[in-house]
């Protein structure tokens, strides 16, 4: 096993794990230095909230009404367990009911299958720690979440690029590709495929109802010797503006032992509370639950409680109206001033979302948008900073494409995006 | 790499990665699921925190006041940086330098080395993950936390037991220990000294000032070509009820980058709060970082704003005091009572604990007290648990001694705690 030395702190060099030496530095962590270096800068990288929108009052609302009875209080304060407080794990079994548009008893699982995490970050690391070894492949989008990316890294996992459009992962592409993995020998190391199904974060697109279909079914039919799961990301699900409303890749799947499913509320609601929670195949709630153990023994359970009598009292979904309506505006906000300052402009192209919190724009090809590239550094001069493209595709670094961004409307005002994207034009005809 | 399959569940097996075999059920678990099946039983065995106790007022307190500023209402539900809240850092150096008795620039470190983490659980689960490979090696006392052992079994350590006595870790024992490696060629695998040094979690012991000198002089001795960490577990370090106040093993460290420290807040004020931190050695401070940015972003923001009100407000410290006094008549009501109803058992003897949560009681060795033995089994049938001495060595299940047992007197009353020793007494009886 090989082990890296590091000499440059302290006199004597650590020997590092393997899986250090497999975790890098998160690249928001660069991009939040770049902010903070250049505090006048409009920031389009940016994937935190919109600030306006943070529920104080609601939240004050659900913590006196929480302890103002000793014995919910001393609850929230105490331990909890691992898999989560079970009154919340009830109330999301109600609302999932509800996105799925069916019963509980419909839904055919239990509170059981239902995982509470510190964020729904936390149940991708999960996940890639009970199923992940060195050399297991899972099979992303191009582009796809980089955060994630960056988890199966840190397991050593490899990944396998699939293309995607408007409608999301290209699925014959995906069968294609078991399918060399399968002539390759290499099948057994297919763990899984992961899918942002709803306003994929960076592209903005969601997976279509045949497309989820078709997703459900090549997992199975390439499911020979062993189980290749689909880990469904559905972090934007309830950041809907506009378009079709689309079924989840979960409910394509009737065994409801396919699909590794997670959402979180801090998009919706407030990242600070830091609730995410998993519905998980059966074989896995003891695996995740082990390793969380472990790993934490549970998430804040104040938390939990929080978030339990914040749906309960409804104060959850009048502030999603709120959250949603104040959304749209910034998409529309983002859109207007893409057609105003980049539509005379040459290669230049970008997708409409119909929710979620980003613009896919999409560059001449032979202009790079990298950390390193003229045009990142010519939109920090101009007063603006982007998540370059290149940092959202899991292949190696020289055969991802380089000539795309993503633009983020979740945090400025409708004034700062449209004086944001000005910037952003200015940089980019600097360098057609 | 060998992979277990796993066909208990759906009808395809599961391949799991090697990290998930290495990982198992926490035992707590088994004594929960105990509980919850025999209600009428008297828990000695649970470490959780005296409900009672539980600071409903004092949280209610600082999270209107922290709800009450829109600003910083908003700052607290908004994501937080991975390393913690800085206004939070900065109370915990004040408050670390008071528990050294020193000043903020005699600790000589600065906030950066701080690191907030899900309770002290999850710091010590990074260091885990950052320093140790399959067959690494990690020194610990005989008896030592359970929890931590399943840790180090999580990512594939071996294990080292080192004798401890009414002093913590024998350390003349330790340094043999790490000559025999040595002289093995084991020495670049050992990564780490772990110990309990305060109140001891289960022995109930401190390491004295003599021992803690040593153990730093120890484990600088055999850093030879690589830095031997210490891991300072003092989770129990303010639950001091009488006896010596002894310097930290962190204090003897004049480098600062050797012993990597943690406390957390469960014990003393709220577990359900879940906020921990680690002090930790530079050349620590990103490769920790990075593992839990991809694990979880970060902590609960909300929490960590919530505990910053609390430390600030002066709430932390009058709680402190009352749950101190409480815990100290509590620990005279086992003290007492192991006095009353097992000193005339011939072989029984106890640890008389300055602090902590835990009385550590051996039995004749010739009495087994696992989860199978007849006395668990009489325990539970006479209406007491407690967690067996043998969970709490890391040894290979066949050496572990069997005869010990841990007894908590966190969470019942005094009443409650001579019932159940005067029951414990009955079972004990019966098997002699």
């Amino acid at each position: 096993m090989s082990t890296k030395m590091d000499v440059s702190h302290s006199s004597l060099p650590v020997r590092f794990s393997q899986r250090r030496q497999f975790t890098s530095e998160l690249a928001i962590s660069f991009l939040m230095q770049q902010a903070v270096e250049n505090p006048l800068v409009i920031s389009l990288a940016a994937g935190l909230v919109d600030p306006q929108t943070l529920p104080v009052a609601e939240v004050l609302q659900a913590t006196t009404e929480m302890l103002a009875s000793e014995t919910v209080g001393k609850g929230a304060l105490q331990y909890g367990t691992t898999a989560g407080y079970v009154r919340l794990r009830r109330l999301l079994l109600d609302h999932f009911a509800q996105l799925e548009k069916c019963s509980v008893e419909q839904l055919g699982i239990g509170i059981d299958r239902i995982l509470l995490t510190t964020g729904s970050q936390q149940l991708l690391s999960l996940v890639c720690e009970v199923l992940f070894d060195p050399g297991d492949i899972c099979l992303v989008a191009g582009p796809t979440y980089f955060v994630f990316a960056g988890n199966l890294a840190g397991v050593g996992a490899r990944t396998v690029t699939i293309p995607s459009d408007e409608h999301g992962m290209q699925i014959d592409a995906l069968d294609q590709a078991l399918n060399v993995l399968h002539q390759a020998g290499d099948l057994p190391r297919v763990k899984m495929i992961y899918v942002v199904s709803y306003y994929d974060n960076p592209a903005g697109t969601c997976l279509s109802e045949e497309r989820s279909r078709q997703l459900a079914a090549v997992a199975k039919k390439w499911s020979r010797d062993h189980q290749i799961f689909i880990l469904e990301d559905a972090a934007y699900r309830e950041l809907r503006y506009d378009g079709p409303e689309y079924p989840s890749v979960w409910s394509m799947d009737e065994s409801r032992e396919q699909v590794i499913y997670t959402q979180t509320f801090s998009k919706t609601f407030s990242p600070g509370i830091r609730v995410g929670f998993g519905i998980v195949p059966s074989a896995l709630v003891q695996p995740l639950a082990d390793r969380k153990g472990n790993e934490d023994f549970g998430s804040s359970n104040f938390a939990q409680h929080l978030m339990a009598g914040v749906l309960q009292q409804g104060l959850y979904a009048s502030h999603l109206v709120d959250v949603k309506h104040g959304y749209k505006l910034k998409r529309d906000a983002m859109l207007i001033a893409a057609k105003k300052y980049f539509s005379k402009l040459p290669g230049v192209t970008w997708r409409h979302p119909h929710g979620g919190l980003y613009v896919w724009m999409s560059l001449p090809e032979n202009i790079p948008t990298s950390f390193r590239s003229d045009l990142f550094r010519r939109a920090v001069e101009a007063g603006v900073m982007y998540v370059p493209g290149e940092i959202c595709y899991a292949d190696s670094p020289d055969s991802r494409p380089n000539h795309q961004m993503r633009l983020s409307f979740g945090v400025q005002t409708p004034e700062g995006i449209d004086e944001g994207m000005r910037r952003l034009s200015i940089a980019v005809q600097s360098c057609l």
